[in-house]
């Protein structure tokens, strides 16, 4: 079972699955504005839309043997328009899916995916798993309440859960014409179409961006590996680019000679920007066999070639 | 305003604010079960039976210069058998009643009172507020969503809110007849009418307990001190004493005879046991200015007396 499996990871996760010959349930609320699409179901797979809170929900999760737990909103800004809605989707709906395994596949493997946010600003470089977390936004924290709770049903009610910290991760079938759902899927769209993208402040941050293959090879490996029950782990990269590096990159692939621009920082949003981030994903390497295959040059230009083989 | 305010730690901060000749008004839900009761309530307050996150409150809140957010359920083992609830209770109607103050009241300086909950299992001893939170129940982890959701507040939107993190706290006003109150009530309830006190294991774990007065104390110098704006204070006592000498003291302070027993823990909650904890509170000297006054053996003999007088 995938939750969020119309959305951008979920749906990765699916079509990995349904290509290794798994039985696969979707389950997504296609929330407007989110990063679901119908179009990103892969053949074969059973799909079911509802939010994850929903009673229905207890029928598909009957006999699952892993559950990718990947659907939530992940807008920041959002968060802060409408703080409760974000409480809704990425805690209360979560405690009940929750609440539902328990009853029904209390055995089931769940591989919760949470995010480098749960950190806020970094108080060293690289991140690892014993940082504080002390998140700078109401996703952020409702996040971090999400992940929390998955592990108290491991400690508590020896369901085997486990959660992985997620950095910016780009790849196939990320929404490009919404916003909010990260800079990654802006500065692809951008760069595609041709137009100029702009960075806030000098673009000067560093981010550890991961190709989604990368992240399902993690989610894959934490499902088969009992030691990984009750624990978390970074996922992050070695290669720490700037934004400005990033956006560069990206426009290089596309070939369509996009300008990249300085701005100033829009209201609001500078108050919950983190600055720079790596992660340490030493844990991941060690306990799960873990670390990404894909540099950021060779994902993005690859990246970029399925959306322009689809356009 | 002073939420919660008709629970034990809420009606204390009520009663010595009016005591003082502020203007106070309680908002208290009265939710069955909690520690609520209208006879906390001191001459002179006005009370508002709403729940925290009800849309009625903003009109009580208008002009608040101070508001002493208590509300919330304290219960683990509750939180565990409901969890959506605690959600609700803990974190959902907080969000909201932030979301009112930003509407409402800017500029109030709140003090919210969290808990050492956060911190989980305690990887050393005394624990500061650079220890990981590691929550080991539902209710510590929206303990801490609650208490994060204050502090984003504060960077994001300028709002002047601070959290004191409190370890177990007794006194007068303590609902005594209910459960999931935390063990000290309990304690109390049984060395006054003589009834045996079951110790769950060994009774070895430490705790630091505060009086109420204390608590207080703390309470009033972080809403006069600008410097505790977005931060969180641990408030805690420099004894650390076991549950077997806290249950020895009670007993001897009520001169009840009342045996002192040890029992297997309960199916479920040594799980969520935290062994010993004691707070380092270097923090809170620092910034407030404050420290305990009053030791538990004279702390718990008027509080034993103060209940006997009321028999």
């Amino acid at each position: 079972m995938v939750t969020g499996g119309l959305g951008f990871i979920g749906s990765n996760v699916a079509h990995r699955l349904t290509s290794a010959g798994a039985d696969v349930v979707l389950i997504d609320a296609l929330v407007p504005n989110h990063g679901g699409e119908s179009s990103n179901a892969p053949d074969g797979a059973d799909v079911l839309i509802a939010d994850i809170g929903a009673p229905e929900v207890a029928d598909a999760i009957a006999g699952a043997d892993v559950v990718f737990n990947v659907a939530g909103q992940v807008s920041h800004i959002e968060s802060m328009r409408d703080p409760v809605r974000d409480l809704e989707l990425n805690v209360h709906s979560h405690l009940r899916f929750l609440e539902t395994l328990r009853a029904t596949a209390p055995n089931a493997m769940v591989v919760q995916t949470s995010t480098r946010q749960v950190y806020g600003r970094p108080l060293y470089l690289p991140v690892d798993e014993l940082h504080p977390t002390r998140p700078v936004d109401v996703n952020g924290v409702d996040k971090l309440a999400c992940e929390q709770l998955h592990r108290v049903y491991a400690d508590a009610h020896d369901m085997r859960t486990t959660s992985l910290r997620l950095t910016n991760v780009y790849g196939p079938r990320q929404h490009l014409h919404r916003d909010g759902l990260g800079f990654l899927p802006v500065f692809v769209r951008r760069a595609l179409a041709g137009e100029h993208i702009e960075l806030f402040g000098e673009g000067s941050q560093l981010r550890d961006c991961l190709h989604v293959d990368d992240v399902v090879d993690a989610m894959l490996l934490a499902a088969v590996q009992p030691a990984s029950v009750g624990e978390v782990f970074n996922l992050g990269h070695p290669e720490a680019l700037s934004l400005a590096e990033i956006a560069r990159l990206t426009v290089e692939s596309a070939g369509t000679g996009a300008q990249i621009k300085c701005a100033p920082w829009p209201d609001g949003l500078e108050r919950i920007d983190i600055g720079s981030f790596q992660g340490d994903f030493t844990k991941a390497t060690t306990v799960l066999g873990w670390s990404p295959r894909i540099s950021f040059a060779d994902g993005i230009a690859s990246t970029i070639g399925w959306y322009q083989a689809r356009a």
